[in-house]
């Protein structure tokens, strides 16, 4: 008999995005006339750059010529945009990152999923609340949980991120062996430290825990004395993986490149101890279950590293960092607690009550649909979190509209 | 401390195609004059149809300005090319399968190694023998084998394909769990008929098994009355799942795109003998740890449907099936018994040694790169595969020069 996984029988069906299409959708019904504004999902708006779009029509163009025509690419990444990385991403920064310690992929999502995979299934995970849901949920499925109950796993240290912390969560109180982290974080906005990363990146080493790194937001930070890699870390090599995503740095949500950085110092340990090469398994784990990404595409986000590409991509954060700042000021004058928005395109606002409170108010005082914070957490109760992913203008209708009715 | 998936620890280390390149690249410098033809790789060398590339740059267009610009798409494909696949690969053949049921993804090697992530791992999996080697490998990683020893791992039921049963193998003697097929095979380019494989879904059927049908190969199937897909088989919507690409039907082994059918009636069981259903399964799967593939890319994938992408990828596909023709003619002629090459790009010869003895030959006295057998399993020991994927040319000349020298 052909038996299930059960562990995927504790995942807690999502009804987060149902729902909230679901109260949209009444409201519309109930006020046909009126233009709701989204501010809630975390996805891109403006084109691709012009210097991808040309680098993309010159690939698909070497794809329809029997001369310059390509097959299965390497696994890994073509050494092309893999050498970009490298370069621009980390060696420029400081970084000592070579090309071969780049692996593409078609998402962060996917890679940030697969990574546990690595992993004995008997150590203990640490997970931020609030924070984007995978972690959490390909943890479950691998069976490092136990049950769900009163909106938390049974075995999963919860890294707490608060007003009181500064949204910066405290060093675990136990131990722990596999520690997710995400800056600037995905929901709250909140970044970290040099400081504050290098204490992790520290206990990392002093217990023989590894850290994995989310940066798909590293793109919007402005401050050049915020980290945008781990690897700018004193030792973080030896101790952490990083995730990257083209999505919303070179707006590919829906064109799909990424990449991890697994270095060849970091190690992980069999059951007697011995260290083993973090690179060499998940390099088994590329080759075996994943064939590279399409050519085109990886062409496109190569572009991204031209002079134009570069000009183009940073002109994209900017308009969506100034959408945050306005969306920050109107809700910071309405006096509403705010994080984010300054190295970040969200925003994360602190209500008077619980979030689907605050997400309905939204909707029907103001026709603005925000996503409530307890999607991404116990922590993220009494939140929302408001996104500067859309046009100015929806983005200035929706707070003129919020002032007139929170006002 | 961080420790590892000791299972990992089970895998061979690969190094069939390390060593092939070793050997050519050795006799390439003992003779820098000759030309080596490689019949070796399953990857294809023509340019992608005209349709696809037309669309393909249509879609790029899209992605460059703002009304047509697409994010994030849905997970499991974009309507337009999931009712392209229903209707034309499975609803006009009198298979019952519907848009919902396909799931659109950047490969069937991922689809493959993903999809046993949804079953315990105490399932009992039978493997054919020689076969495509992920299957294999996935489940190693996932600890549902035991060690390695003397080519075989334990606790695997090997389904041998041989000479001697014509290369479809026997239903298994012992209970089994989860069984793998490849027809058209790789490597053996075997087909199976429509009666045997009833044969196949019935003991599934009767076993509450599950079958994992991989079709990559089906467009090289010229004769009607052989099943292209496992679903034209009474009852096979209940106990089986089917994987397909556009890598080899379209050419988009490095453009990307595939797909996965598991039909709504599709059950396991929990450990309580209670069904659960496989798409509610592969749907969280696919949901929470993919992201889609790229919009230009389904574009591409969707004109391959088209009366223009229909016509050019059949060419495509006769060209190819041509080469194996001559391959297969040339190597019968030679007095070498041959399989497959008549619905499939792979042509699995027999020699009178070991393969790596016939692979050493044919490179030397030919100049010739084939596969040797033994890398798709023990079965494969005694045999060669050598693949259509080239241009005419190249493989009339590697014909002459092997009748020359082996004739």
């Amino acid at each position: 008999m052909i038996t299930i996984n059960e562990h995927y029988k504790k995942l807690q069906a999502s009804y987060l995005f149902s729902d909230i299409a679901k109260r949209v959708a009444a409201h519309q019904q109930a006020h046909p006339d009126q233009r709701i504004i989204k501010l809630g999902i975390g996805d891109v708006t403006k084109p691709l750059p012009t210097a991808c779009i040309e680098a993309f029509h010159q690939a698909v163009d070497e794809m329809g010529r029997e001369e310059s025509f390509r097959g299965y690419g390497p696994e890994q990444g073509y050494p092309f945009l893999r050498e970009s990385i490298a370069k621009h991403d980390f060696q420029d920064r400081g970084a000592t990152i070579s090309a071969d310690e780049i692996f593409v992929s078609d998402g962060a999502k996917c890679d940030t999923g697969n990574i546990q995979e690595l992993f004995s299934t008997d150590i203990v995970v640490a997970i931020p609340d609030p924070v984007y849901p995978v972690y959490l949920d390909t943890n479950v499925m691998a069976g490092r949980t136990g049950t769900y109950e009163n909106g938390r796993y049974s075995g999963v240290v919860y890294l707490e991120s608060l007003r009181e912390n500064n949204f910066i969560p405290a060093l675990p109180a136990t131990p722990v062996d596999l520690i997710y982290l995400c800056f600037p974080n995905n929901p709250t906005g909140s970044t970290i430290s040099r400081a504050e990363l290098q204490t992790w990146v520290d206990y990392a080493r002093d217990n023989r825990a590894l850290i994995l790194f989310d940066a798909a937001y590293e793109a919007f930070i402005r401050d050049e004395s915020l980290p945008k890699s781990i690897f700018e870390l004193d030792g973080a090599e030896e101790v952490a993986i990083e995730f990257r995503s083209f999505s919303k740095s070179g707006g590919f949500t829906g064109t799909r490149c990424a990449y991890t950085v697994v270095p060849k110092a970091c190690m992980a340990y069999d059951s007697s101890g011995k260290p083993q090469s973090l690179h060499d398994l998940w390099h088994r784990r590329h080759s075996t279950k994943f064939n590279g990404v399409s050519y085109p595409v990886q062409r496109a986000a190569e572009a991204l590293y031209s002079a134009n590409g570069k000009r183009q991509a940073k002109e994209l954060i900017e308009y969506y960092l100034d959408n945050a700042a306005l969306i920050r000021t109107a809700m910071t004058e309405l006096g509403y607690a705010c994080v984010g928005g300054d190295h970040s395109p969200y925003i994360w606002i602190e209500g008077r009550g619980d979030s689907w409170q605050f997400f309905d108010r939204l909707l029907q005082q103001a026709g603005v649909v925000c996503t409530p914070g307890a999607g991404f957490g116990k922590c993220g109760a009494g939140y929302i979190r408001l996104s500067a992913f859309n046009s100015r203008e929806n983005v200035e209708e929706a707070m003129e509209r919020i002032k007139q009715s929170f006002g």
